[in-house]
């Protein structure tokens, strides 16, 4: 079995799916310059290792938010999961269960987000997106709270599709029978009509998208933590920080939103700098090896969310893959302390990285 | 249906025209160093978003020189556009007009100049060649300003065809039919005849090549303001400005004429910081995503044209392609504004890029 | 025949050797970015030429740690040479001695260490890795020490495999009949068991890896020199000089355990400059060409190793091909030495370099 | 044709010639990194352009050495020219004649160097490979100075072949009947044996190779300007001026010697600040293009020299390949020096440059 790192299923997902779909799930934002730039920028870190360590007590756990984890690995919100495999979102909870992994649970799965969280015995945070209605928005906000979720990822960059046009030259659209089940009861948007002044964008699709002012309306409303997800600058970092946000998730979206965006790890060293040493830090972005994970962390993250991979897995061999997957990444991680010589999470800093 | 972007147009064209027609459009001069430049160096500029904006008052419109755009896009004068397809530059004017696009026509346009300015409601700019004869230039002249058109834009950069390998190699000639009827009246040149001392450059191509003398000239003969196009040195722009040009296109005319000149781009924020903040500037160079506009708009241009791809477009379907692909550049454009967060035109500052 | 340079036997060894095993040799940890960076970063330097030398009194002699060597190269540690031809590591040495080569034996030679010492009487070095039973350590050391070895080679960055997921995909396993001959005595490994909080890495593999104290254990057993191989940091190094280590090689095991480690050659004139001009500094890492090794003497090396050519040209043509690949990098090193104007060893400095 | 620049040559060159001398021809050193390096290094240079300069008294007549030339393009030395094509260096000759350019007769020519010389009313340099026997040596300067060569070009950067990989596994050899006529009186070399610890690249082919006491020894011989050919670094340099030598030919020898030598282009600058304004220095590596000769000017290059394209060109069409060739670089020089808006060969300085 050639099975042996998350980018073999990468190349095996390919022959799994259907073009379309496969195209929707890799793609990035029109020329694919930041979705390149991910991980080219992790490709340019270098280790500064530390031989002869004892490693004999080393270990992976961590606490971020006041929840433990086993290893400091999430899996990214991923929208859909049934394009990848009948089983869906539950499958990959019942992977991330398996291996202790914490996993964000998308607005946009294919199953009751009240199904998905009853397989998750791991920490379970749930990603929304604020809907035009806010009335709506706290129903989904209150499902949440009731299914045990411990926090609120709410994903800000992401106002409108941005240019995916790799998923329309495919001709991507959602196959018969998948559909954003937990937005079923979402009230119908009003019908909408432009003079010849308006923009189909800025007066159209910007009109349901979030502001700060929102934000700041669903800290009344929750009692849940809330992370921003997406912030990619400094002065919203620490805008964040100051309206008392628990924490942020640095992310480009896997390069799917805005294209020419920087490479999210060229920001993570920068935004933590600017928020300080203990504002939680959540990162994603190309990661796919433990190599990855130890780049960010030594770059200040707290966490470090894998996206794309989980699906390839997930399409692969349903929940086994995952599972795999999980356990590669872990793995990997695992290797990487032991030859970088900290045993610790808390070792992992950015002496241990080399600059040339 | 695959066309969903200005690079879908390129490929496509290539199929709908003559392999001649193909090599003398898509080339530049030479090796094509500062064709692959214009776009590389467009590829290496980030931008830094600002999350959560209220973007629902967010719209396109500008006024440069005086002259209310509704989006800040204009057509380069690109010549010859009946070797795109039959209904040449009246199909691209009838398509900016559609689109609200400004268009710069082109001295060898394969229509009427009269004719190209009936279809065209939008901004409508004069290219001007200054020809051998003062006279002849003169009657140009004459009918642009009558015809409606505002402003002249004087190439300059193009004295002589540069080395254009590319079309050589593929044996391009004017087809039969096609030709600059603008051009039509125009005084036979002298035959020149060379002693061995002399070169058919310098003593031949050049000595019809206009100088700053002729541009001192033209601003007499006009009350058209004057537009410089081709300007790329610093020294330049600052020249022209003090002697009364009221505004340039920094151009390397797309790469097309001196190969190993800088790309467009890298010359766009020197010559801004050059001539201050309220010199109008018009930019040009591998243009083909709203994000490349956005990007131009950053560093200091006031206007950003489009060459090759109109080119492309009317190939594919006429002027519904050039629609089409305005369209497109318009979303593009108005998508970026909105995850970038800047609303307005007026928003868009180096600030919003990203330097590494 | 076009067998005329080390790259040459790289090439062929593809056609002469089972894939699997092929794989196992030619590839590098995960995603092989230290590999690659060892190659690319050599090919970087460029030399600094003094023309018109006169090199009638030229040669290639050179000291090291009280040996002397006919030139600056030895043999790296290679382990299970069987793989590539049935003669193994003693054909190795045999060509070794002809061109009067030095050769580090691994401890994991598939030939006895006393039968190939034998074979070799240029300087021999004894590559050793720790084992976990400090008795077994002893012993073969002990027999080191007997057949003539004169120093210890102490390999300390491969306490595990590192991510062989090239060699992995081929489904590598060492085939019927080839052995690490020399550990057939080592006392079988306690069988090891999990609880659910515990990592297989580290406290399963990493339970068995030498520390510093290790190093200094031996320190007291034996009065052979000990030498650090792998050493890749700075501060290891001074460490490695503070405690009484007589040597190190600076290595990143041919980018074959952690992955994203600088390349060696980037590391050696900083680890030189930290140690002082006189402490002796062996480097490996992608050498396969005489101005490699040059290059690599220029940045502090004192000598050089080659491990993969090796290999290559035991593969494809045994003792012959490897006295042949040791002919060509010395004939190179020659040539380079003339033509850069530097007939001695002595004479080869950083000002030989040229820095854009 | 497609034949329109002097890659164009090159690309034909290749089916008009047996692979292996095309192989000899057209590869460098080793790994060709110097080769590559000159290329790409001329590349990155850009040109700064005025635009709308007069340039009807524009010429490329320039003065070097006390010789005239009609613009200030060379023929590099090429040995065995008969390669190429039957005619030879003598067909090179009456093309550089026939396009007023000067050209630089190798010692290695196919035909005598008297004959050449006739076919040639330009300036006709010799290049002299200094020789074992001085007795031999005087007889070639001798007859270079009766057959009225105006300079000695001494080439100093290949004592020896360098490693030519390319060469070897194409099996080249210099085909019967073609070889340095003008050598054909040389003394037999002595028969050398080695006892074991010489070298034969040191105390072998080393043994021939010239010193500055030879140079110094030369001077003394011939009333004839010296040129060193081949000088790459500064304190090369600057030792030959300090010694009388007329001037130097910045140069690696097209990467054929030494790889992993600097660019020539990257020290052509350098150089020129070293040894002053008004040192007479010629330029070459990778020339194909007027931008390139501009380029070499603008660095402080007096003359620059082409070496393959001349012989590409031979290979193709013998003497008319060759005008063709020279006529095409004249002209595109010519259209560079029109387009940056230098007419005048003194008008090219570095300030026509452009530094990102
Ligand atoms: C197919 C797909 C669907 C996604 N759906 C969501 C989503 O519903 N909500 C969200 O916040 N992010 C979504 N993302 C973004 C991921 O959470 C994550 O930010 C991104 O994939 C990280 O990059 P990576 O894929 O390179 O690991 C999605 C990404 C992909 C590839
Ligand atoms: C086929 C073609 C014809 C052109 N003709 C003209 C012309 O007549 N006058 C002019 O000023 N520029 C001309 N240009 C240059 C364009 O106006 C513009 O500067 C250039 O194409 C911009 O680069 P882009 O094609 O990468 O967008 C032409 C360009 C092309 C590709
Ligand atoms: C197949 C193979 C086996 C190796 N075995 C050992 C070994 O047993 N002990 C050791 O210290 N290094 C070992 N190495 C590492 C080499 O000693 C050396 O550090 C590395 O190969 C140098 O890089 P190069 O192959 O690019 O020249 C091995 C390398 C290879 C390729
Ligand atoms: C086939 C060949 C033969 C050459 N023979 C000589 C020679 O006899 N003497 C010499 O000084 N240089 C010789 N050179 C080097 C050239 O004079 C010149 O330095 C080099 O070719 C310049 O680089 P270019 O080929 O990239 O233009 C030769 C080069 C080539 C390619």
């Amino acid at each position: 079995q050639d099975l042996v790192s998350a980018s073999d299923y990468a190349r095996y997902a390919k022959e799994h799916l259907p073009q379309a779909i496969y195209e929707y799930l890799v793609g990035g934002g029109a020329d694919e310059i930041t979705l390149n730039r991910n991980r080219q920028k992790l490709d340019e870190i270098l280790i500064n290792p530390s031989l002869l360590q004892d490693c004999t007590n080393g270990g992976t756990d961590t606490v971020c938010l006041g929840e433990k984890f086993r290893h400091p690995l999430l899996l990214a919100p991923v929208a859909f999961q049934q394009l990848a495999h009948p089983d869906g979102e539950i499958a990959t909870a019942q992977a991330a269960d398996l291996l202790e992994t914490g996993m964000i649970v998308s607005t946009l799965a294919t199953q009751p987000l009240e199904d998905i969280a009853e397989n998750l015995t791991q920490p379970k945070w749930f990603q929304l997106y604020i809907q035009q209605s806010r009335d709506f928005t706290l129903s989904l906000v209150q499902r949440a709270e009731k299914a045990g979720y411990t926090k609120l990822v709410v994903t800000i960059d992401a106002p409108l599709h941005g240019i995916r046009n790799r998923a329309q030259r495919a001709g991507f659209v959602l196959p018969e029978g998948i559909s954003a089940v937990n937005l079923k009861d979402r009230p119908p948007l009003p019908r909408q009509s432009f003079d010849p002044s308006q923009s189909v964008v800025f007066q159209g699709m910007m009109s349901e998208a979030p502001t700060w002012d929102d934000i700041a309306w669903l800290q009344q409303q929750t009692s849940l933590p809330i992370i921003l997800k997406g912030v990619l600058s400094v002065d919203d970092a620490i805008k964040a920080k100051a309206m008392g946000i628990a924490g942020i998730v640095v992310s480009n979206h896997g390069g799917r939103t805005l294209d020419c965006l920087p490479a999210s790890i060229e920001m993570l060293p920068l935004i933590r700098q600017a928020v300080g040493p203990d504002y939680p830090l959540v990162f994603d972005g190309a990661v796919e090896r433990g190599t990855d994970i130890f780049k960010a962390l030594a770059l200040g993250a707290n966490l470090v969310c894998v996206g794309r991979p989980q699906f390839y897995a997930l399409a692969v061999a349903g929940a086994l893959g995952v599972a795999h997957l999980l356990r590669v990444l872990r793995e990997e991680l695992e290797v990487c302390m032991s030859l970088a010589g900290t045993p610790q999470i808390a070792d992992i800093h950015a002496d241990k990285l080399w600059r040339p």
